[in-house]
Formats: structure tokens, C-alpha cells, sequence
């Protein structure tokens, strides 16, 4: 990589720490002298946890700049206040793997969305534990791994996933309807690294054939959830959701098929505001700067 | 009454029996042969339990016509099939009482949309073990029947109630937001003849403070749900859903407000489907002819 | 074909006419008299044009029969009440052309909605007068047939595609964003038989850029609609519309690509809904017998 | 009132002006060294317009402060970027005018939400052409004005009101339905301090009778929209909009009913979110920082 291509013009800070007088204005003032002027920005102070959140989208206001230079700088304020921050290029793409088993529509959204230009991520490759995509994903070209799973076999293949993760720099892991349980040694070595859709609006109808429950239980909606992977099933931090509205005459096969464009709808905003540094852990919940 | 105010030209029917042949044909023949035409439709079968379900409105094709008469010939119909059924005038209005504790939202929006004339029943009494909705109720005209409960007089209350209920012809009991629970007594009395709002989306969130769960687990839509009270808490079956988007900023006192306006006019189609008799219950469901 | 093949033990009846007593009975009783059971029925009379419209699904209760005798045997019902009617086998799947330009986030919803069975129609080619989308097309080993249109060409390209429509037996032509206006000649040829999206909640912002349009105004909401293809663009008989939130940080792109989603399922609706028989035209409004 | 009430501990301040570098970090460094630390913070720019905004709630780090000291102080960084600003005490009300005409539901809401303390405003009267609202609105104890307007007196009472207006501070006038088509003079005199309610979706269904607009478009949802007033009727800055699904079914009558729902929420959000100075104007449209 050459030195120009780390001069960066436009720059996404996003930060966390436990709330103090001061931290805008110290960012603020700091990215000021170095250049760099807010074009949008979004705070949040969590009343409870006294923690602070904040993401911030700079442009540079005298030509761009090393990146490296403005981290080194940064350094000295975020150390101070003790952050997790992240500071890097608007245009980096985030680097996403996505796991899918035998039900190809959120994928085939998330590749056909990513196709069209309009999900900034890199599709570095898909895995599965079955062959039915192989052939979509191939037409994208991208590489498909097939990882067949066993009871016999699991930790190898979460092996070989967290290898293919590290290998290629892999900033997200999407279960894309991934049929199998992460292990707690995958959830932990992917904590906020890897994003689910469950098929319910949670914490309605954990657990497996959610629409079956639905439809047992009559509700009037029904619904999907993207939310982090962590050891407990369906219990990871939400980052979104959304429903349909359905009623008496919908069998359980009708609820799946409706609930398809809502899972791909819901994991299609998770995986862009990822990639857009827009979603940022507290706790067991999240802080999602969108809309 | 005189003769005459028996006499109906608009009827609303509704009935369920198992599935057999010809049920739609007989009904149809049997309401021609009376001189009463269909204005308006619907029939469900549900498919695993093999039951069906029919709501039809009529009007009088050769004038006004004894209701007396016409359910005696139907009659015939409808012990042929074994239906549930009831055959009522279209403009007869439901009998309800309303229960109702500190919060006076769904009550208030209840009194105004049957003042102005957009709710088609007739109120007959508020119950309350507090005082605080006596002046709003009174404004209104409608009787309040202050009604402490404790747990030494619980099932004397529940009789004062049911008594009221037996007393005044009342078609259904409306809990909103009464934050007692009732005696399994008492839900046997009233079974598909009270309707509950509970400020969740079930069946996430049942019991207590579903607002603080919701704030807690960290979801980005709340919602509330209408259900026929049954003796499982928040088990009954659902009659009504809708939910609101919620974000990260909102407190747990904002979400009790924005609660407010979906818990009220959730409430508020239940009632009045009820009162036009499109709710017809099937096990722990319903089947809801509306919309 | 064979006489096997033309037995049938599902069969779907759509009709309107003019309102009359007697129209139920007359149906339920023939259709029992044939042999038929009602298994899922609506009906709706529109007060103002004192229309009355039906859907019922049938299934024989004494084993299949050739659909030829049954229609026959319905005639003379059909023409006693002037009936405009249709009668054919639930599983017979309607035939449609789908068309597209440059954009194929709809195109590629119903593909993958039609290859993994949840929309019952054949695919019987796209028409397009762009090359964009012939390789996923033909992934899908559907035809693709590239038209493409000029000022010049128009008459004779419309041509065309009407040749093929009448040729294939196609039920249903798709405008699945298809950026070309018909000729009133082909909006004539094709009532009844031409579904549209537009990319607004008509009737705000018809015409060309809506989304630039909605931007420009500042709504709240933007949405999509789904509507038979007329004359007058953007004015016909509506099917579906849908909505999704936005708010001030949306600049246009975003709203396009929000916008998207929406139209993509908006349309899958219209189409499946059409397969399934379920929209009945009503001057220039719809009945949809759906949910 | 005492100097001590003059003393504010936490404030929102509320500013718009064009984009420079430093806006940020001059106003968060500001009010760091007058002793108050940012709880919350939302900004805005528009990249078209080139406009920057901004909402600040700010808590006192050491203890209670003069409100003009504060103003005073901010001053010279408001001129330095030719702000339009607002500082203000977060616990002072804005205070409200309504005017009604003969449908309440909108006004019975705002009353209810007010009473019960979840709408941080003074009711200081409301206003009528009509004497349907007075008994309500006196039982809520707030003024009633009854000011009848003909084509003679119309500017007469225009100057009432404004009269009302200025003598008693008012922020906002709340047309709740109120149907009367403001001069432009009033328009003008109220610019940015008016929001009207208007009961469809806009831009569909500009002026009279939209539901019926609806009905007879055959539309699949209906919506209502607050906006502030301006001499155009209809057109001024869209601040918020909803929808409910509605069907074939409905008649003009259930669409006014369901309607009365959307429409009350609507316009209860928006008198809130100004209420909590969340909305700034941006031309003909609106940034409001809201959920």
C-alpha cells in the first residue's frame, strides 16, 4: 500500500466511555487542529450506565491526511478519558463472510444488494454446511466454502471458520438463516463480530420453527430480529426488527413466506449499519445512530 | 318493548361448526326463503382443526321482519350442523362495563370515541378500585362503582361485579389497563365475555412492568395487545397487535407513553369488533373478520 | 392433453355482478349439487356501485371431475345474474412475461421468490430493453428477450411484446420498473392484464424521480405502490402500497435504496396475490380478497 | 419572580446556521467553561443547503447558573456564525394555544396526554369557532373562546387570536382540526409558531374532505400529516406522518374513524417534539430530532 492511499479526506470516529465533563469538546477542539471539520455527528448518554456513546463523520478541511497521523493524535484524548474507539476512512468497506444453510433469501439479498453497489461491504466469501447455494453464490463469483457439520466434527469446522475470519481480515460474520448453534469458544472469539436473523420478533418464540409457534399462539404480527451472536441463543444485544401485520387465514407455510421479506429486510439494515459503523455495543443491548 | 321494535331489517349472524358440506348453501337457502338478502360475507375453515367459522350480515329484501321468526326457522340449520350461532339485530348495541385502576388512557379515549358517536355500545358503568377516573366518568354521564379490592375482600368485589354484569344484560367486561388479576372464578363467569389490554407485545413481555422488560432487553419496537381474559395470565387469546418503532434514547418513562396511544387504540378496535360481532373465538385464538 | 388432466378437486371461482338476492344460495347450491364443498370463501357488495364481488375456493367432496362439466353446469347460474366469472383449477399456475430496464431489485425478488417455490406462477420470460439483466435472467434459465425501444421503433416493440404475450398464453405482464410508458394501445390490450410499481404512495409524486420528489418535500414516510397499468400513468386501479419510515438524514440515494425494499415486496404481494386469483377489479379500484 | 428562578441547571439550546469548521467545538467548548457538561446531542448538516444543525441538553457540572448569564456568555460564538439559536431552561412549557372546530378527538387527546402530565405544555385556552368543545374543555379547566367567524369578521377574529396570542406569551398555536383557512397575514405573523393537522397523507389529498379523496382513489393505506402553517394551504414543513392499512371494505365513514386514530397521535407527537424544541425548520421542510 502506498503512502497516498492512507491519506484520508473523510474519517467515521465512533466512541465509548463512562461519562465526564468535557469529552465533545476535547474531540471537537482535537479533530479541529488537526484539520477536520464535523459533517455529522450523533451522541447518546446512557442515563443508567452513565456511559457515553458518540459517532462522529469528519471531513477534512485542508486536503486529506495520514490516517495514522490523526490516530496518533487522537491517542492522546482517548486515553485520557479511557475510550474503546474506533477511528477509520468513510470509503474502507467492511469485510463480511456470510453462513447460510438451505434457505437462500436472505443471502440473495444481501448479494444482490451488494451487486447493485448499494451494500459498502466486500463479500469475501460464503460458508455453509449444505451445497444448495453454491451455485448463487458462484455466479456472483464469489467463493463459496461447503464446511459440512457433525456432531463429530463441530469444533474443526468452527475451527476452519474462525481461521478463514482471520485469514482474511474478516470484520463480520453474518448467519444469514444459518441452521446450527455457534459453540461458546465461536461466540466468544466473534463477540460483536458476528450478527444473526431469528425468524420471530424477540423475545417472543425463541428457540426453533418460531412461525409454527406464532401461528400455535394466533398473534395478529409477526416478526424477525437481527441481533449479536453471544452464547446465550436468541438472547444477544438486538440491533433491529420489524413485523407484518397477519391474521386468522395465514397458514404456518404463509407466515414463512412472509416472514422472508421481513428476516431480509431486517438483516439487510443490520449488515449496512455495520458496515457503516453506525451500531455500537452497551451492554446487552445496542446504541444504533440511524435514521 | 312493542311488536314492532322486535322487528329487524338488518341482522348480523355469526356461528362455527365443524366442517361439513353444504353449510354455506343451507345458511344462504334458508335467510332467501325468509326474505333476507346477504350484504356481507366472510368464512373461515380452519384446516387442522377442521372447524368453520361464518360472519354475514343480512338486509330484509321484503321489509322488516320478527326476529323471533327468523331464528326459529334457522334454527332448524343450525342444530343440523351443531353450530355455536347468534342472530342479532345489526343495530343492537353491546352492553359493556369497563374496569379500570389509576390510569385513565384507554378509558378516556373509550368515553370519547363512544360520545361522539363512533363506538357502537353502550357504556354502562365504570368499575374501579380507585377514585381517580370518578370526575373524568361522571363528566361523561356513564355510572362509576368505586370498588376497593384487598386481599380479604377480593371474591366479595368479583361478586359485586359479576352481579352488575348479571343485573344490566352486560355483553362484555373491557379491562383497561385494571391492574387486578382476576379469581379463576371469575374468568370462568366471563369466558369470551372480557377483554384485556396488556402493554406488550405477547407473548414477549408478559407479568409485570413489560415496559421496563422492554427497556431492559433493549428492543426497537414496543407494542400492546388486546386478549380475551382466560385463567393463565396473558394467555388468552389474542384478539388484537400493534407496535410503535422505539430507539435507544427512549426511557423507560417514554416508552410508558408512547405505550399509551398504541395500548389505546388497540383496546379500542377490540371493543368495537366485538360490539359488530367480528370476533369469533376458535381454542386459544380467534378468528377476527375484519379489515 | 388428456381427460385426466382436466379433472380437477380444487377449483377457484372469482365473479362480480350486479347485486342481487339470491346470488350466494345460487352459488353454494350448485357448487353442492356438483359435488363441491366450500372451503374459503369472501364476498363483498360495494354500496355505492351496488357491486357484488366473490372468491371461493371449492374442493370436491365425491372425487375429482373434469372442469369442463362443472363450468357448464355454472353457466346458467353465471348468466342469470350477468356475471363477469372465472372458474379453474387452484393449481393452475398463471403465466407471466416479467419487464425491466436497468434496475432489477424487483426482477430478482420474484425470481428468487419463484425458484424456491413461494410463487406459484411460470416465469414464462423477461422482456427488456436493456442488457443489464440477461445474465441473471438466464441464470434462472428463464428467456431473456432484449427489445429495446426507440422513439422510432415503439409501435413495433410493443408489438412484439404483445406477440409474445398472445403467443405463450401469458396471463400477466409485470412492469417490474420498467421505465417506458405503453401506448394507450397496449394499456387497452392489456387491462386487467398489466401490473405496475410505482416507486411512490400514489397519489403523491406520480411521474418521473419520486423519490427526488419526496426528498424535495420533506415527507416522513415514503412508500411504494403496485397498480394496474392504464392510460393514465399512474392512475390505475391501485393492489398494494406499503411504507417505511425516513427522516431529515436521508439524502435521495438513500431513499432510493430505502425505497427499494419496499417496492420489491409491494410488487412479490400484487403478483402472488394475483396468482392466487384474489384481486377482482372494481372500476378504478381493486377488491383484494387477501389476509 | 426570584433570581433563584432564573437559575437553570439543565438547558437545551437549539441552533441553525451555515456550515463552518469549528461550530462544534467553539459551542461545546463554551458551555464546558460556563460548567456545563452535553447529556444529549443531535446535529444536522444538510449538504444541499449547506446548513447546520443543532439540539444540545446540557447539565450543570457545578451546580445552578443565571439563564442570562449563560445567554450572554454564548452570544459572542452566535454572532461569530450567524446563528438563529434558542436557550432555554429545559423545564420551562411551552405554552400552547388550540383551536378546534366541531371534532374533538385531536383536542380530547392533547387535554388527556396534558392532564395526566405527559405533555410538558400550559394549555393557556382554546379557541372556537363553535361552541361544540366548550364543556369539554372547561371540565379540563382551561379557557374557553368561543369566536365565531363569518366572511365579514374573519380578519377581525384573526386579530383576536393573535391578540390572545401575544398578550399571553404564547409559543404555538395547535390547530386540532380546526377548519378554518388562516389569512395570510396570520400565516405570517405565526411563521415557524403554527402546526396545523391534516388528515391524509401529504401530498395526497390536498384540501377538502380527504378520506373521501381516498375512498374514491381506493388507496390501501391512509395517513395523516402536522405541518407547520404557511400561506399555502397544505404545503408548509412536513414535521410528522403516519399510516394504518386499510382495505376495500372500509366505506368513506371507517376511513373518518381510523383516521381520528392516526390523526390524534400525529399531532400529539409533533406538539411534544416542539414542545422539546426538537423540530428546527430548514426551509420548507423540517429536521426533527426525534426517537
Amino acid at each position: 500500500m502506498t503512502q497516498q492511499s492512507n491519506h484520508v479526506s473523510e474519517i467515521v470516529l465512533t466512541l465509548s466511555c463512562d461519562d465526564k465533563p468535557g469529552i465533545v469538546a476535547a474531540v471537537a477542539n482535537l479533530f479541529a487542529l488537526q484539520g477536520f471539520n464535523i459533517r455529522e455527528s450523533s451522541q447518546f448518554e446512557d442515563v443508567h450506565s452513565k456511559r457515553f456513546f458518540m459517532r462522529t463523520v469528519f471531513e477534512a478541511s485542508e486536503g486529506a491526511k495520514p490516517l495514522g497521523d490523526i490516530k496518533s493524535a487522537f491517542k492522546a484524548v482517548a486515553e485520557r478519558y479511557d475510550m474503546q474507539w474506533s477511528l477509520c476512512d468513510v470509503h474502507r468497506r467492511a469485510r463480511i463472510v456470510i453462513a447460510v444453510s438451505k434457505w437462500g433469501h436472505c443471502l440473495n439479498n444481501l448479494l444482490n444488494s451488494w451487486k447493485r453497489g448499494s451494500l459498502p461491504v466486500d463479500i469475501v466469501a460464503v460458508v455453509s454446511n449444505h451445497e444448495d447455494m453454491r451455485e448463487l453464490v458462484e455466479w456472483y463469483d464469489v467463493p463459496y466454502h461447503y464446511m459440512p457439520v457433525s456432531p463429530d466434527n463441530k469444533a474443526e469446522q468452527e475451527a476452519q471458520i474462525l481461521e478463514l475470519i482471520d485469514d482474511q481480515d474478516v470484520d463480520l460474520l453474518v448467519l444469514a438463516r444459518y441452521m446450527q448453534i455457534l459453540s461458546s469458544n465461536m461466540t466468544d472469539a466473534l463477540k460483536g463480530r458476528a450478527i444473526n436473523i431469528h425468524h420471530s420478533f424477540l423475545p417472543g418464540f425463541k428457540g426453533a420453527k418460531p412461525y409454527h409457534q406464532a401461528y400455535a399462539r394466533g398473534v395478529k404480527l409477526i416478526g424477525a430480529t437481527a441481533h449479536f451472536v453471544t452464547e446465550d441463543l436468541d438472547e444477544g444485544p438486538i440491533i433491529e426488527q420489524d413485523v407484518e401485520r397477519v391474521s386468522h387465514i395465514n397458514e404456518p407455510e404463509e407466515l414463512v413466506e412472509i416472514g422472508r421479506d421481513i428476516e431480509s429486510r431486517v438483516l439487510g439494515r443490520a449488515v449496512r449499519w455495520f458496515a457503516q459503523q453506525r451500531i455500537l455495543p452497551n451492554g446487552n443491548k445496542t446504541v444504533v445512530f440511524s435514521r
